[in-house]
């Protein structure tokens, strides 16, 4: 049995060991994978980007731990999901959203309030819910805990709108920038049916016209887009950092016009 | 079994990916689960207080292994003790402090000199005892060996001060900043017995008049006090970094009056 | 069973959780262990060094999983080879130099040209095959699959010259350096017999006379040479950073002088 864990604690501080051996108190056996901690502080989209990215190359039966928690002491919610065949445990922020289906249904997917206090490392804090309540419920699911024990099932768990891109005119779309990642490769919210023939994409006094298969197909130098491996087009420099030639940042807005003939 | 680590290592060099090494091929079974290392380099007393704050939320006969170690190669010593229905292997330098019971009795927590040669990996190298002498150590511990094998039982081992907070007159209490987190928070040595009524921290020309049970209590942009997931008094912010507010750094003195009464 | 991992990833964005999730998909009893992701992006020859400092602490029958591949998606092979009892998975683009024997002989090591499709996570990206190709065959060799049946064994890998010190005169040799590690010490490709009596090893407007056998065994603030745990001869700084005294980067050179008289 797998838990995967993907928090904004980073690597410092002992948070994330912490989580882990309260995890292999109760689940001797499980395997735990860092997905990534450095989500950016309080950064729930961004959290919820990447976990989209993520779960579906781990087998069935997985346990996704998220926290991502501004509202840690509130009276926001904490769930447990069962979507995908896999389990997501995780506050009720939106961190989630785009592990729901697209439509909120009456039918839905099973999501639980967790509510069920034998499974929390008691006394609970009032900051570190990830030590007290969602390692605890994760270990307790991984050891077989049905995941409907954990509380009352419910409907109105919080989706937050990811940003998708926007009609501007008849051949303009506006996108916006997800994420930099280490290479400096700018992924997008567009999606390659959006380029395109004669595409042109103008990112801060820059255009970009060529959609490359793979990396080593532009020129070194040449700024191109490239289908990335989470299914974005992400804006990439051959061997260099095009975030760094952009001087681009998360939020960017990146202007595509499509059907040009000539120019 | 659980052996965790905690080093001032960082993680751009192979060398914690080399001792784990070490340690499965001695004790393939175990679960190796990373503390922090990104202690900062050579601090002792930081690395004292990570594992304090850590060691509890592991199951009983967890096995912790500190390596910061600015004295390698010298003639500290290296230690083995049972503490805490847990075992420590560290350099003998104070990195354990915090887990030793505050008085030294004539019977004492059982503290071993490190000697038996037959448990290194030769041969012993003078720079790296954490590939070399406490990495096998704690895996033969994890399978099996006794605790008392490793070496001589001591009680004159290293403990160092911690800092308390210092008494400064009648309603004045001066703390320290003991650790600011990933998120900004200040850490203090204070505890939440020390806040009375009516008090006020004086940290950097800002005043904080408030104790709040968790983050969310806050005004957005207010600064704060709460007690956190360690026990002690942290100074935060909400949602934003209270150390880069106040321009704090490790160290730093923080006054604290008592008993104010109307200003 | 045994898989590290080394890659120019980093741990910001969750592409080695993800080579993770297909492994365990694969092989759920590994042991997963990091080398380290922070290798510099696209520089291979630091790959291979760090794999070569790296590979023998780990047991007999351990497969390494090497990912820095600015090539990925090109035409470029990727090799499974096995040396030293272990196996490696990685591009064919030299990062493997290191391990090869240094004479390329015709019987030469058990080398293999990844070809079987079979073994792949499909479908296979052109952006990620640490993803789709090097993890998923290195779990597929953990679970026993014959080294023999990824391809065709071939003779004509890359190998990359490793930059080596070079004669400058009778007494003069000139060295470089190889990789400053987290604490500033500078890593050098001199070995402890190319400082022979009387050796002076000037760099960046300092000359260093000692060679010392323990970083203890220097004065505070003195600058010396040590036999680092690599086995080279590495420039330091007692508790502080040598790097950052001299100012010095990777590549940089550094001039000995041996069997200097009186000055």
């Amino acid at each position: 049995m797998i838990i995967t864990l993907t928090t904004d604690f980073g690597l410092s501080d002992p948070f994330v060991g912490i989580m882990k051996g309260v995890i292999l108190g109760i689940a001797p056996n499980v395997q735990i994978v860092d997905l990534t901690h450095e989500v950016r502080s309080y950064d729930i989209i961004e959290a919820a980007f990447l976990l989209n990215s993520s779960y579906r190359y781990f087998p069935e039966g997985t346990i996704h731990v998220v926290v991502v928690d501004p509202g840690v002491g509130s009276s926001r919610r904490a769930l447990a999901a069962s979507v995908h065949r896999q389990s997501f445990v995780a506050p009720d922020n939106g961190v989630l959203s785009l592990i729901f289906p697209p439509e909120r249904t009456e039918i839905g997917p099973p999501v639980y309030d967790i509510t069920n206090r034998s499974l929390f490392k008691e006394p609970v804090s009032h900051t570190f819910h990830g030590r007290d309540v969602f390692a605890p419920v994760a270990a307790h699911l991984a050891r077989g805990t049905p995941i409907d024990s954990v509380g009352s099932r419910i409907i109105d768990y919080i989706k937050r709108p990811v940003p998708r891109p926007r009609v501007a005119g008849e051949n303009r779309l506006v996108g916006t920038v997800l994420r930099i990642d280490k290479f400096g490769n700018v992924i997008t919210n567009l999606r390659p049916d959006d380029l395109k023939q004669n595409f042109v994409i103008r990112v801060a006094g820059s255009d970009i016209h060529r959609l490359c298969g793979t990396f080593a197909d532009a020129q070194p130098g040449e700024l191109f887009a490239i289908e990335g491996s989470t299914g974005f087009i992400e804006l990439a420099l051959n061997q260099g950092s095009a975030a760094g030639r952009f001087n681009i940042e998360l939020g960017a807005e990146i202007e595509v016009e499509t059907g040009q003939s000539n120019n």
